[in-house]
């Protein structure tokens, strides 16, 4: 039975593109003791990937050149030599970018598909919806009537942030860069105001419009002069998780802007950098407060699921494009 | 009797000069009920007046053109209609640059001079104290062991910051730009490591040889290149409690760098800003505890005092030439 991988054949500069990835085919092995082989139905293609890309030191370690592209993924067991799966179980794990997986058991978890859609567990009930969840309620922690201002808003990170800050009472105001993303957060997310950052004259103007009592929170997912516009506009004791720079990821010179610190003390705001693993301890709390809400219908989700193994590089480039709303996957079979 | 004032004449561009300030003199007028009359002997001079004399909102209100420059004196009651002062009392408040200021009693507060000479109360056990005391220990959070990293370091606020830190057991490294106050720091404060910026050849490399261990807190009064330094060295989870940004300041253009957001990520850092005012509910603890730490002799002093009322103008500017080790104060009488 053959395999088909996808491995990083060389670190990209700039955009990855054709040179970046390669395609293999290999042999499926057998399962041995304590081992299940998956097949992947699903892959989830993520922008903090781009980050591993690169051979530097960060959060978690780069991809190595020659290797499968790690990433979350959800398949079937197909074999099992463990006690605890069988034939037939869903399972969720890093299977990467490759169309089977043989796992140990310890890096396998099972997901109830009674509860919630399989690709949930990808998404909302996943670590996107995790992420959104403890950076914006441990880092952010909006009031009732404060201001939270997210970039990235119609991405599967952003568009969850919106709505457990609306169940948290906050004023919502969204920016994003399509009318379909502006349509999506106003009329299905409800959104209190919605910027385009592509079409607007002037950010700063539609900010103080769509903000008129300041910005309290921001949740920044993109960095760049998009946050540079915010970011001039917090109140006094603003907090700003920082979760995402998805517009300096593919930049090949440093990425220049206006220091912070002047402003942060001014305002007495703080900005901090996390990512979702930081919290790996209170998962169990995250998750089952996300899968609450999701079933009193207070929190809705969308995603943008591309067909078939050989469009996960083009899925995963799409990220950086701002073709996505909601949570980003490949459908393999 | 006559009271000579300084009053801000215009607003500065870049570094303020001779136009910037105008002397003036005006009467005395006799105190009314409840009020007392105050001779300064002691004028505090800090750079976060500078940011007062631009006409923008900020964490204090902008001075005004044609009024007195404000900030924190110590001086004597020579008149009292107050029943809570008496002719000789040793008073502080914002009395301003002024020979004579009249004052309602409730903007003076008693010092006890019999527990420490009079000038501290500008300085260690000060506004200056509380802010090093308080952003270091409610947001630095410095613990045994850790490297915490402070940039003007021989400053009124810096050097305190380096003595709690070593009290906390910690490794602390100060940034200084004169061998006198490098001296300052290894000699009589005993840091651990002290780097001259002015005279290195490259930061970032005396930065990874002083700090073996990376950075866990880096106490910021400086901003700019120095501060993008010690950034790119943070150790995941540490913490940057913004305090000052000295070399931005007198700058006339916006002040660029590298954005910071993915550096925050990579590190899971906090950057927060803060004004000592933040904490006024905590300033008797604050007190307190610098008191203590004085009195054991754990903690020590230098200022620089220039002497004479005309002086004052002069005392604020060396601030921004780096002259003063410790704190800087102007001595009237």
């Amino acid at each position: 039975m053959k395999n088909r991988q996808i491995i990083l054949a060389e670190r990209p500069a700039g955009v990855p593109d054709e040179d970046t990835f390669k395609f293999l085919e290999s042999k499926v092995e057998e399962p041995k003791d304590g081992q299940v082989l998956i097949r992947t139905h699903y892959v989830s293609v993520d922008p903090y990937m781009r980050g591993r890309m690169i051979d530097a030191e960060s959060y978690v370690e780069p991809f190595k050149v020659g290797e499968v592209i790690q990433g979350g993924s959800i398949g079937e067991v197909i074999e099992s030599k463990s006690d605890k799966f069988k034939i037939g179980d869903m399972v969720m794990g890093m299977f990467g970018w490759q169309e089977y997986y043989l796992a140990t058991e310890n890096e396998v978890r099972t997901i109830d598909t009674s509860l919630a859609p399989v690709t949930t567990y990808l998404g909302i009930l996943g670590m996107t919806g995790l992420t959104a969840y403890f950076g914006l309620l441990d880092i952010g922690k909006p009031k009732a009537g404060e201001t939270v201002v997210i970039s990235g808003a119609a991405g599967a990170v952003g568009s969850v942030v919106g709505q457990i800050a609306k169940i948290q009472g906050a004023r919502v105001v969204g920016i994003a860069g399509s009318e379909e993303k502006i349509s999506y957060l106003k009329d299905e997310l409800h959104f209190d105001e919605v910027i385009n950052y592509k079409t607007t004259d002037d950010i700063a103007v539609d900010l103080k419009q769509a903000c008129p009592n300041g910005v309290d929170v921001y949740f920044d997912n993109v960095g760049g002069e998009i946050s540079d516009a915010v970011m001039s506009q917090l109140n006094t004791f603003a907090r700003v998780p920082v979760c995402g720079a998805i517009s300096s990821y593919n930049l090949e010179e440093i990425d220049l802007g206006p220091r912070v610190q002047s402003l942060l003390i001014k305002k007495s705001a703080l900005m901090q950098g996390f990512t979702v693993g930081n919290y790996a301890e209170r998962f169990p709390e995250g998750a089952r407060q996300l899968g609450q809400w999701l079933q009193e219908g207070k929190l809705s989700y969308r995603e943008t699921i591309k067909e078939g193994f050989e469009a996960i590089p083009d899925a995963f480039l799409d990220l950086f494009k701002g073709k996505n709303i909601g949570k980003q996957l490949v459908k393999l079979i």
